[in-house]
Formats: C-alpha cells, sequence, structure tokens
C-alpha cells in the first residue's frame, strides 16, 4: 500500500532549520498503515532534509558548520552566470541531500527521543515549501 | 511490486556530474508502477548520488567545495597503503552517500523543474558505472 | 512484505567506524524477502550510516576529514548550554545522516566488492547502538 501526501511550511531561508517531526507523524497515522517506510523529499535544489536533535544551540551550530564549509561570501559560478546570489544554498543542499527514509512499526516512527526531522532551508530568501511525505507498508 | 533495472553510464572521474533524470525517469515509466519509490544506489566506493540544478555554473561549483573541504593534495593513509592515489575519492563518497530514493506517482518523479538527479564520479580516472534503479509500489 | 529487526552493536565513540555488512546480509537472507530493499536507520543524533571500503587507511582518512571540517576543539553553543562537550558529534551526525536504502534481488544486497556498509557513532563516548534494519519487498 502507497499513500502520497504533502507538508507544507513556511521558510526564512539560510539556513533556517525546520522541525517537521509532527507533521510526519501525522502523516503516518492518518495512513491508517501499520508498518513500513515513510520517504520524505524536498523538490528544489536549494533546500535538504537531515535529523538533528533540535535545540537552540545546535540550531545555532549547525548554520555555523554550513558558514564555515560553503561559505557565503566567496564567488560562484552560479552566480557569475545567473545573478541569483544563492550559489552556496544550492551547493549546500547537493551536500546535504534532498531525502530521507525513516521507518516506523505500530504507526511509530523509529526515532531517538532527542532526534528530530528537520527541513534546512538553504536559499537565501523567504520560500513556501512542500514536502513529499510518501508512506509505504502493509 | 519491485523493478530493479540497472542505468550505465561513462564517466571522466575527478568529480564528473553525469545527470541522470531522463534515465531514471524512463526507468519509471517502462516498470508500469503507477505510485512508489525508486531507490538509486550506486555500487563502489568512489562515487555518489544527490540532487543539482544542472547547469554549468554549479556543475564547477559543486566540484569546487570538494577541492576546499576534501583536498586531493594532502596526505591520505589510503594511498600511503595502497598507492591507489583516490583517497580523497573515497572520502568524499562516504561523505556524499551512494544512495537515494525518490518518490513518483502517475509515474512522475517528484523532481522539482530545476532539480536533477546526478551521479558524482570522484575516483581519480574514467569509469564505467551501472547505478542500480529499484521501483517499488502499487 | 515488511520485516523489521534491529542489528546490535557496541561503539568506542569519537568515529568509531563499525562494519554491520555482514549483520544486514543476514537479516536480509533470514527474512525470506527475495527482491527489494532494506532500510537502516539509527535512532540517535549523534551518528550516520554510510558506506565505505573498509579497510585500515580509509577507517583513518574519513574520521580525519571530519576532524578538518568539523572540529572538536571550536566553540559549539550545544555544548555552552547543555556541557555534553558533544556539539561536533551532533553537527557531524546531521551532516552524514542517519538513513540509508539498499537494495537487493535474489536475496544479495547490490554492493560493489570493496563497499562495506558502516555506522559512524560520533559521539564523544562509548556507545551501545540499536540500528533499525527494515526490509520491504516481495
Amino acid at each position: 500500500m502507497v499513500i502520497t501526501s504533502k507538508i507544507g511550511i513556511r521558510t526564512k531561508g539560510e539556513c533556517d532549520l525546520i522541525d517537521i517531526t509532527a507533521q510526519v507523524e501525522r502523516e503516518v497515522l492518518d495512513s491508517g498503515i501499520n508498518t513500513g517506510t515513510v520517504t520524505l523529499f524536498i523538490n528544489g535544489s536549494t533546500a535538504g532534509i537531515s535529523t538533528i536533535e533540535y535545540e537552540s544551540g545546535l540550531v545555532s551550530d549547525f548554520p555555523d558548520m554550513w558558514d564555515r564549509i560553503v561559505p557565503r561570501n566567496i564567488s560562484y559560478q552560479h552566480d557569475l552566470r545567473w545573478g541569483d546570489g544563492n550559489g552556496h544554498s544550492h551547493v549546500r543542499a547537493s551536500l546535504l541531500g534532498p531525502s530521507l527514509v525513516v521507518p516506523f512499526t505500530d504507526g511509530i516512527l523509529h526515532l531517538g527521543t532527542w532526534q528530530q526531522i528537520i527541513v534546512a532551508d538553504f536559499d537565501n530568501r523567504p520560500r513556501a515549501r512542500e514536502i513529499v511525505a510518501q508512506i509505504m507498508g502493509e
């Protein structure tokens, strides 16, 4: 059995981290599927999906890491060519990846207690985003 | 229902980025499966899979990032031990990851308009590569 | 058909890399499922999953990369707030990702000859870990 739904969020951009755990849990329960996986996928090339302990310290430390390894203030061919100013956003998104697969049993996701599902929006402006949540199982 | 197929590509190595979106779309349509996921997996430990806006600026910016964070011209134990010269290729591949899962409905992948599926071949020489595309759904 | 099992490991922390390939292969064979995917997921926010050529050179090079791009000896808000001393562990885990999906056919995983499945435990102390291995297919 396969159920496909969408989770809508609004982001501030520049590595805004949005905790979507509650929405994913609700979609899994609403699907009526007992055991299986939920595949999360963000369509767009300037955001990614992962997990984190969602507390204010790490919500600051994770973006700080991106500023170190994929800085904003260096030259990107993407920006020279298109003038978007979001070359760093694209490179960060490709490194993090657009997809996450989380297994569940009895309708409960196998997350740790301090492990939340996040969207990292790397774009250089606020965005409305849609994440596909496809639930497959029995 | 599960259909397993393979996508063959030739790469130049050293972070050559190959857009395999059209081949993945064709495999999904040919499978006859309406709704589900395609799991892409590259067997080999010097390449990875992700998505990117496939335009010449980013096709240059993404490799530039790898040259900064996992440089070629530093010492790797792998190279001292085996003399392959591709220690950086292995480390890059492990960080990016060998797998990507993309959901689809009505035979259409949930990709953004400017979001292509890429293989990043990090090896230090041209390679012939095979990517497994396993399609599961109903 | 969906089978959910767990793989238990003990780690030393600080980017200890554990090769779980043999356990995953056994779970797939024991499931009786012929063709499908195994979704590996580590619950916890200080460890990740990927693949690597598991040989002593790379088992040293991969942690060296983490020490360069997400160093231990810089300031993390997480540590200032909670005193855990593992801010770097969390950031590394979020970047690598907690999940990996590997396709198999005829009970055999589509891994390369020199490609092993690893758990990278980034925490700053030894841990007992459980990895969910959910096998789906027909």
